[in-house]
């Protein structure tokens, strides 16, 4: 039989809704599985149960009186660290926030205990979203469920491991050149970054204010769905937050791909590992078979979009870091310090030309989709490297298959197809036009649902791998 | 008699649409006067004889057979040499541009053509709005009518001079820091820096895209009101364009400012020269009589604006010339390069930090203003120095009066309210709430009719000063 924990936010939902299944004992075998697992994936910084105890109770208690508030209530879910919670530690993983308690929210942590969702605690992430999976920090980095030699991804290392290994059903993870999409990949989820406006950012620690995304990361499709008609709405008090029509999540689960228009960008992945590009390929194979109408779509130069993220990335993380860096540099670990540091060489005219560029990027970029619903690509490379071989400068590597839509904003998702021979899951990033995050995720749902391969969860042994 | 190159555009629209003036005889008029002083002012860079007569014929047939446009049908405005001007040479009044000969009007240039106002030529300016009134161009700078051993003001000099000695009804000017209320300011004009957003600037050659304005200037502020009612609108191809309601124009000329309340930024003009500070008090004394409520108000400091501004303006204007400045530094004039060079030094941290600083300079000025409908301010510390007394970097000196507004968008005008004892005019600013150009006007307006000081022209002997 599946375990509580082994079960997608869809399912416990059922249960939960149909009072079969109290909230009470659903975080309680959470908490028993973080007990159980995490002093070996350290996906957790700080797990708040007294807090998820007290929660659980009370949803117990709205739903018993017959006052569900809908799917989420009840749900356990992980933020990663950088999410303000109102007097509880919001380290970003970072001995500069190691005693900083918040006295908000974030508007969608907010928004989620609104829904009823249950925080079980705080996630470890890359330093600020931005350093590596460092051994130097005040906790340990996360670790790979599938492989824990391996590295999960990040910077929403612990968002990723979490979900992926059943120590939430969802998790919040933020992502500015391909931070959750990474972790996804690496870990078999489902991660969405929205287009950029509408998940709120406010209470949401900053690491550039035009390339950062807030999102979901889930079991399924469907969960990211439900978590979205939660997260996706206006803030007024978010500069970035865009006014306008949200996406229709309801109507995206099940919503039918046939005679929806899909473009490969085969020559963005075609240098990726074999297994990929042949998975990449299968699922093509597989929307085509619900009807799709799938071709080969040529994307504008991936070195482009990896210039100007680049450029706006470090010049970005750097002035908000820079009094810090000059003055304790010793308090941040080695690879964010030595990474970020390079923002200090960038000048204002570098910046303001990439910031100009990423307008000509957007505008090539619409044109080129113009004619589709969705694009398909890879998320990543090939498997994770091991966890320590993380290079100090990974962006003079190969330009990211992610950061293109970190540029222009639209919804991007790392979505699982399948397995590399090693055992290790394979990812690819479905992408649609701005707003229609919802048409990404009713690709993403109608793939899972063809293909029948998101059964398998990792392995791993109770009290670790 | 008054000539009909001392009168206003409204006078002019008013024998022009009642069919006593030809457009033909007014434009022979202008040019006339352009003929017979422009030797010594050098106001303009290109006069467009043939074209404006034959645009004067088209409106004298309009006219006659009963198209009458509206109040500009027929009337001669000149343009700064930043604006494109389709199949006319668009310099900047610089070498770099020579040759630059546009394909398309800027959407504002269209706008007045629509309207039926006729171009007389093209405006000198400081080199791309930016540099001096510099010797060393291919066109000299233009000298003031009222002195012309004194500056004109800048950049929009040759707007300002245009004007204020009867070379054209109306002009063009473009405000980054200060460009069209400085020489308003010094020749005794109105000069407008509408809200940001609110006229286009497609096809203005760009100095800094945060700070930029596209403007007019004009004898009176009832002109003012009749050229916004043609400039102010949406433009979608204009990435900064406000899509949103457009002042009420029409009825700011005569609305009574009875009840209005008006604040004197005291603490930031107390410093400026003592007749300018008197007029200012005797300014709010007349609108005060007008039934004004007028008391003291308190702005943020004025050095913010300055800091902010600056870096800002130095670092956006880089990135647009560095190309140039780099590999041909001699093509611009002195001035321009030697202050234009100083962008290089500027880090991308440095420039976000100063854009982060204006939200905060915002939300502060707004607090200040909130109980206000409009402010008054000087325009500049005192009259103008002489012509050769240009300082390389005048903005390492006093912080301008006229910046806060570019840095907020606010709208502002310059408006003459009396002479210094040496015979030049002085200048107060008149500033108002963001899409509130209207009150602006409506304010400058009441304070002309009341104060009767606007009939003064400078002194020009026909073939010189």
């Amino acid at each position: 039989m599946t375990s509580l924990t082994d079960m997608t936010i869809a399912g416990l939902s059922a249960l939960i809704g149909s009072k079969q299944l109290s909230p009470v004992e659903l975080v309680d075998a959470y908490l028993a599985r973080i007990a159980a697992i995490d002093g070996d994936l350290s996906a957790y910084i700080l797990v708040t149960t007294e807090e998820a105890k007290a929660a659980a109770r009370t949803a117990e208690a709205e739903i018993a009186a017959g006052n569900w508030r809908g799917p989420l209530h009840g749900i356990p879910i992980g933020l990663k660290d950088i999410y303000s919670t109102k007097g509880i530690p919001t380290t970003a993983h970072s001995r500069l926030l190691k005693d900083n308690v918040p006295s908000e929210d974030a508007e969608t942590v907010a928004r989620l205990a609104e829904a009823g969702a249950i925080s079980l605690g705080k996630l470890s992430t890359h330093e600020f979203a931005f350093g590596g999976p460092s051994p130097d920090l005040f906790s340990p980095p996360a670790r790979n469920p599938w492989n824990r030699d391996l590295q999960p991804g990040g910077s929403s290392s612990g968002s990723g491991v979490a979900v992926a290994s059943g120590m939430c059903a969802g998790a919040m993870g933020s992502d500015t050149g391909g931070s959750i999409r990474g972790p996804a990949g690496f870990c078999g989820l489902v991660g969405l970054k929205p287009t950029y406006g509408l998940v709120s950012r406010r209470g949401v620690l900053p690491l550039s204010w035009t390339l950062d995304h807030a999102g979901p990361m889930t079991w399924t499709a469907q969960d990211c769905a439900l978590m979205m008609e939660v997260l996706a709405g206006h803030d007024p008090a978010d500069p970035a937050s865009v006014n306008g029509p949200v996406p229709d999540f309801k109507g995206a689960i099940g919503r039918p791909v046939e005679g929806m228009r899909i473009g490969v960008a085969k020559a963005w992945h075609e240098s990726a590992d074999p297994e990929l590009v042949a998975a990449i390929d299968k699922a093509a194979a597989v929307l085509a078979g619900q009807g799709a109408i799938v071709d080969e779509v040529t994307l504008p130069d991936l070195m482009d979009f990896h210039a100007a993220g680049r450029i706006i990335l470090l010049s970005e993380g750097f002035a908000i870091h820079q009094r810090h860096l000059r003055r304790q540099p010793e308090i941040y670990g080695a690879l964010f310090r030595d990474r970020m540091r390079l923002g200090a060489f960038i000048s204002a005219d570098q910046y303001i030309q990439a910031i100009r560029f990423r307008r000509t990027l957007v505008d090539q970029m619409n044109l080129a989709m113009a004619p589709y619903d969705a694009i398909l690509t890879a998320t990543q490379y090939g498997p994770p490297d091991r966890m320590e071989e993380a290079p100090v400068f990974p962006f003079f590597g190969k330009p990211y298959f992610t950061m293109p839509f970190n540029v222009t904003g639209q919804p991007a998702a790392a979505v699982p197809c399948g397995f590399y021979s090693s055992g290790m899951p394979i990812s690819m990033q479905v992408v649609g036009k701005a707003f229609a995050d919802d048409v990404v995720l009713a690709v993403a749902h109608a793939y899972e649902q063809a293909a029948g391969d998101r059964v398998t969860r990792p392995a791993i042994a109770g009290g670790g791998q």
